[in-house]
């Protein structure tokens, strides 16, 4: 039998990433990234990812010999809310689109079917498919970067929820009267738990000390704080950094045991810049998970970080392309 | 064709209720209940269950004119963590049973196949498939009486998890620094909106407090205030159960606000005591769910109370039999 192909896309608001991957997973071709640049507009920004698939699909070709037939479709991950349905982009702040086609116009460019998600199921998705997540049956996704995203698997498929919005799982309160969070609430894990939160307490933490090494590391520019400074500098055993890491991992330990007493999952992977603390946050994450989850369930569950980072959004574009065109979870 | 039935077993801490139905939900015969005397021990309470099954096997029989061929089997709904497997009762504080053999005895007894499941996932499946959540794909459960218990429902079929043990709303923290709750933590939504949280805080409220109706209600002997006695004064119009009331559905609201943005369910269906409570508490508990949760998740989701008060569990237990003899949920 001719072995067929399907190509992934993952629409961020900074890059845009392209693979192609045999149905089976074993193999990934022609992997590229570009910028999204999307102050240029939807439609630049559509035919920018209409071409990297089209270049995608050629270069697969060249270097496996395969026909152009042999590409069944493209899934594509998209920032925000989605109608799978109809293929649209409902909103997407980090690009600016509201109620935006996407699956049609890709699929007029591409000549290919085209199904849409939301990015974090997909970075699940491909986090269940081939990384960290493998194996599990039912699978909670969290990846955490500038905000807190979510995704959910049930019984092997993307769960979406009765209006494909299920897993904000960064807006769920953990402290009623706690801190503003960016969407007008208040106490959402992501007003704690997201890499600019993060950032944003290391700054605050800097204005009363003087000796840690984040403020040389910034060259005394707190403006140039970023999560990943904090991470690097727990890393090397700075106290202040190490104190940040220690209280992420209180908070967001209290949000996961709220989802594992919710819902019992055998695998909860944990993506995003934030798997760069390593133990540093691991560690002290799985102890208050412990701490407040039900024994049974935490006991149950396996708390990951992501194996594949840069391509976990691709490879669960085409999951979810296959689970979607098809009906079954892919193989 | 012969109709067929199922029997259906509600077992609660305090009483027992069975009933016979229809495999389509039509009809309900042989409606009992009696008080379950869990200090006589399992071996008791497990006669006692069968011999109520068969009971109203009898009554249905003489009622129908069914022959006992027609019973395919008997649901049970056990308070506390099951194995659903095994057909055995893992923890059930209420009963004061640990790892306890169900299923198998009952079958025994009555020559019956049994299933077991978990007594909020019953209420919330029979709420479902005959109540106030009828039609509802992806549903959400929550039952508040002396504690708060939850049931999940996604694609109309219950969802367990992983271990049998999903659905455990009311242990979610929301207030990472809160109040103490029974189960050793803190700040779980179980501690401020149990019917047992609502009596106490009316207690203390009563301690600052002469005029209240409340104190009248329970010719001033404070120790009787229950939550039924807070929903009555509420209803009427007292200013401190009002007060207890809005506070609840504050704190229930960022509760249920969690499960929406996490589950985009089509419906929640709250049952228990707490739906006495009415408008004073549904009103301001669906404008606290607005406030919270993504707009497109709060419109798409109606918050209901439960219209089968006290047989919503024996109704469950014969839907869960019926999906889990058959692997399909019933019509």
């Amino acid at each position: 039998m001719v072995t067929q192909y399907a190509v992934g896309v993952d629409l961020g608001g900074t890059n845009i990433v392209v693979a192609a991957m045999t149905l089976d997973g074993s193999k990934l071709f022609g992997l590229q990234s570009a910028p999204t640049l999307a102050a240029e507009g939807a439609d630049a920004v559509i035919a920018r990812l209409a071409r990297m698939v089209n270049e995608t699909i050629d270069a697969t070709m060249q270097e496996t010999g395969a026909s152009r037939d042999a590409f069944i479709g493209v899934g594509v991950g998209a920032p925000g809310t989605v109608d799978r349905a109809t293929g649209r982009v409902l909103k997407a702040p980090n690009l600016d689109w509201h109620n935006r086609e996407l699956a049609h116009p890709m699929s007029q460019l591409t000549g290919l079917p085209v199904q849409i998600d939301n990015d974090a199921n997909c970075a699940t998705y491909g986090e269940w498919w081939l990384g960290a997540a493998r194996g599990g049956v039912n699978v909670i996704g969290v990846t955490i970067g500038t905000g807190v995203g979510g995704g959910i698997i049930v019984d092997r498929k993307v769960y979406h929820g009765s209006s494909d919005a299920a897993g904000e799982i960064g807006h769920t309160t953990i402290d009623l009267n706690g801190r503003r969070c960016g969407c007008g609430n208040y106490g959402c894990l992501e007003a704690y738990a997201s890499g600019s939160a993060i950032a944003g307490r290391a700054r605050e933490a800097l204005t009363n000390d003087e000796s840690s090494m984040l403020r040389t590391m910034v060259d005394g520019d707190l403006t140039r704080i970023t999560a990943a400074v904090v991470y690097e500098a727990a890393g090397q055993g700075d106290a202040v950094a190490l104190e940040i890491v220690r209280d992420t991992a209180r908070v967001l330990g209290a949000g996961l045991a709220n989802l594992l007493n919710i819902f019992n999952p055998d695998v909860v992977v944990i993506a995003g810049g934030v798997t760069q603390a390593g133990d540093a946050l691991f560690e002290p994450l799985r102890k208050e998970v412990r701490r407040r989850a039900f024994k049974s369930v935490s006991e149950r569950c396996h708390i990951v970080p992501g194996t594949l980072p840069g391509t976990a959004g691709v490879v669960g574009a085409v999951a979810a392309f296959i689970a979607q065109s098809t009906g079954h979870p892919p193989a």
